[in-house]
């Protein structure tokens, strides 16, 4: 049993088969979600089971009414100055099946971070050794009297990362100058500082790889970054591990996905390919981003060719402080205040933008994988179909002679069943790269959600600390620095959402374009193959 | 109960639909076949019932094992000198629904035809006044003993149009001059005598007219012969008393089908436009046939304008005695016999063919059908849900901003909704055409295997003739003018043969070009429609 679903659009299945319809708001039992190619399984109130598209339902989380099955966690222990940090636990048995050795060995290393280092100074949000930040946080959580109440929701996103803790100036972090990251004011408004000294990074034909003399194979991917133009070899686990770290560390900025763990491909070439342009997507977004281009792990990852280095890299990351919420104390931000009432409008249209962004993106990638079935599976056929006709009528007329006419309709059956295979094969040109976008976009817009609370948190608990102040709770210095730290979670926000839009904008302009070029060339060598048999028929 | 139907290919009824899953050899018991479009209702022998094409299967006529459920008719009056000419009983029920008056009040005249005048001379293999040929019958027939016996199987087709008769020398008829038909032999073969004044005729969109003060309204579609350039007005009913006429005088040439009665046709415009169109074939075919295009009721039907002249033509045509088998009496063939061997090897070789080239042309037509209803379709709702996932994107990227790609994306949408709207239409100018080609051909075809027993008739009945002789029963002036006979049957057949292969080209050729050239103008539409939604997009 993996939960139950609401069900977000209709969907009409397919008669006959084992699709499950399914209308607007009803509650689905979900059985399975390893059915595989966007498929769930699970059955519906009236008892009727079968599949139906993941896209068009949402999981229904239980956290709020149902007791949790296990105990709750113990609460992160950020309030505590000597840890303040948060930790997220390793999770050591998700890589210990098919981990590599030179992998595996370290997992378990692990340990609670340390927090002694002041990160460097200059005009700095941070929070890094303010005694009287923590003391706030301290203080007015023991009594339990402050009106500044620790949120004890501890399923809040906000709190799980810290964020809360950032803005009660509870959070300390240990940080180097590479850590740092700046938001800039342009003429095109609240940006990332660009990168410097920005990159490409090109992924090559895979290749089979063995170790172990043979007994373990896997495929590699060959990484070039313009940066050096050396090359390394990651294997699918390596850039999950990353993708982690980079989750872990970036709670501000969603992080391209990558593609799913089990696709299934009618050819074992086609889907390497698919899956290496998939990966090639996710290394471009990251090269590209101005933040997390220049992040230590990422850049580990896309230059260490040293196996022992390699391992130090990767302890080193796991190791990291500056994760979660704490990314907020090395953020560079303009000295200009934010407006909260602006920031309200324009966080909240972006609210209504990523939810209406999202469900445009799922019902695209519906409609684009029904699409894809359709054309090489009934679409195909019925080319075949005409093409088989046409065949028919010339053997028929072959009883007789073989005449100029029995060659052009033979000629015109070959036709069609060429139009057939061209007609299975199109997607991969045109509906794929755009599903492929749409896959990169569904995991870009899931992060928004978590990363808008953690702003709606932000400015919730300025506002409380600003009501404090004015019944003379809490002191106006204390209020000053709070507005700072929420004004730096705001310009992260609109870094990200400004980026985000470029992004979109470049995006969609240059899939939706390859998709129509596609679907030109496609429909023109239909008309090049029509003209050629056309040609084969004589005047009679 | 419309009786049994045995499945000539296999056909898979789509799930959750009305249609029935039929196998090759199954006996199906059909219980409509008033289903329209090409489909009949039935049930098979597991007891499950639905619809399925109706090309897909063949009726069983149950004329052997099978008692027929009314009493025999008698046997035709065909070897009475005085009234030797078949009579084809006017079936009066079929008309007095909706015939006109000046229709109806002449339908029960039809009386038996008298026999007195001979032919003109010249080389004829006319039969007409031969008192020994007819002595020949009487006699043999007479005593029940001569090895030559009438064929007693009434539903034979031979029989029942005269063709033994003939054969025998026993069948006489009235016939003018414009009755004659020649065959000739020309350096492409045996072939009908051209036309000397070859014509077309133009069939004009057709005018809703009334009648009885507008309570009667009818479709009349206008002919304008380019005989005479005059332009006279036609019914359908009168279309189906000529086809009656024309199938009962010419029992040796496939009449051209009539558009089915009904026609279930999206729009009233279409249909009538449709119907119009496949009137203009079957007057374009009679107009073209050398034989057909100078028959007398024909020519009436042609070029008739005025009412009395009409009527009374009109009961000559139904007066004619020179029908059926009969027709053979006024064919006038070159003097070199035909040598029976080879005659034998060429009809069983056409036998062949037409059976191939009908299952070529019902699978053809059944495949067409099918590929119309799908792009009318599921096709078209593909593309329209191509469009809509354009849409919703461009509507949810508005949300922020009206922005070149969101006005892109929407062009887009619009796109693909045109698309959808030329893929709904599009059969009208391919699919169709080429449908009513296959329709006029199923009528054709299915004419061929009587005109085969017809002519298998008469080489048996003269091998008979020849066996009878050699035994000394028959006298051999007798064999000779029997075999002068079933010559002209069987160059009858041959002519026909090469007419009919000349026009398969001929049809084919051209309407595979046309099914070509749309189709090439209907992708070439949709790539118009692509570059010009692809313009829209702008660098970013």
């Amino acid at each position: 049993m993996a939960g139950q679903a609401r069900v977000l659009y209709d969907f009409d299945g397919q008669p006959g088969t084992s699709e499950l319809s399914i209308t607007t708001g009803e509650i689905l039992n979900v059985t399975s979600k390893d059915v595989g190619e966007g498929w769930w399984e699970g059955s519906n109130q009236r008892g009727l089971s079968g599949i139906f598209p993941a896209a068009y339902v949402e999981a229904i989380v239980q956290t709020y009414n149902v007791p949790p099955a296990m105990p709750p966690p113990p609460l992160p222990q950020i309030y505590v100055e000597e840890n303040t940090a948060p930790v997220i636990q390793q999770q050591q048995s998700q890589y210990d099946d098919d981990w590599d050795d030179d992998w595996d060995d370290d997992v378990s290393e692990v340990n609670p971070a340390s927090h002694a280092n002041a990160a460097p100074g200059g005009r700095s949000n941070s929070d890094v050794g303010s005694a009287l930040d923590v003391n706030l946080a301290g203080l007015k959580l023991g009594d339990g009297k402050g009106t500044v109440r620790k949120n004890l929701n501890r399923f809040s996103h906000f709190v799980k990362t810290g964020g809360e803790a950032y803005i009660l100036g509870a959070s300390k972090v240990t940080a180097t100058d590479s850590d740092y990251i700046h938001i800039i004011e342009t003429n095109d408004g609240i940006t990332w500082a660009p990168n410097p000294q920005p990159y490409s990074c090109v992924v090559a034909s895979p290749k089979k790889e063995s170790k172990l003399k043979g007994l373990k194979s896997f495929i590699a991917y060959q990484l070039t970054p313009s940066l050096n133009n050396i090359q390394v070899s990651r294997r699918y686990k390596h850039f999950d591990w990353l993708h982690e770290r980079l989750v872990e560390k970036f709670c501000i900025i969603p992080i391209p996905p990558l593609p799913d763990k089990q696709i299934s491909g009618r050819y074992e070439e086609q889907f390497i390919e698919r899956r290496r342009l998939q990966l090639q997507s996710f290394v471009s977004r990251v090269s590209n981003h101005p933040i997390l281009s220049r992040s230590d792990v990422w850049l580990h990852f896309l230059t260490c060719t040293d196996a022992k280095r390699w391992k130090s890299g990767k302890r080193k990351a796991e190791k990291d402080e500056v994760i979660g919420a704490a990314i907020f104390s090395v953020v560079q931000v303009p000295e200009k205040a934010l407006d909260p009432l602006q920031l309200d409008s324009q966080t909240e249209a972006f609210g209504r933008f990523v939810q209406s962004f999202d469900t445009a993106v799922r019902t695209m990638q519906s409609n684009f994988a029904e699409q894809v079935k359709r054309q090489q599976g009934p679409y195909k056929r019925d080319y075949q179909r005409i093409g088989q006709s046409f065949r028919t009528l010339s053997t028929a007329m072959e009883l007789l002679e073989t005449a100029p006419l029995t060659r052009a309709l033979a000629h015109t059956a070959d036709t069609y069943d060429q139009i057939a295979l061209l007609c299975e094969d199109q997607p991969r040109l045109d509906f794929e790269p755009m599903g492929d976008l749409l896959h990169d976009y569904r995991g870009l817009l899931a992060s928004f959600p978590d990363i808008i609370t953690v702003h709606k948190g932000a400015l919730q608990k300025r506002r409380e600390l600003e009501r404090s102040a004015t019944e003379g709770k809490t002191e106006s210095n204390v209020v000053v620095r709070a507005q700072q730290r929420t004004d730096v979670v705001s310009y992260t926000l609109l870094a990200e959402m400004s980026y985000f839009h470029q992004e979109r904008v470049r995006d969609y302009n240059a899939v939706a374009k390859i998709f129509l070029q596609e679907q030109i060339v496609y429909y023109q060598k239909i008309v090049d193959h029509l003209q050629s048999t056309l040609s084969q028929y004589k005047d009679v």
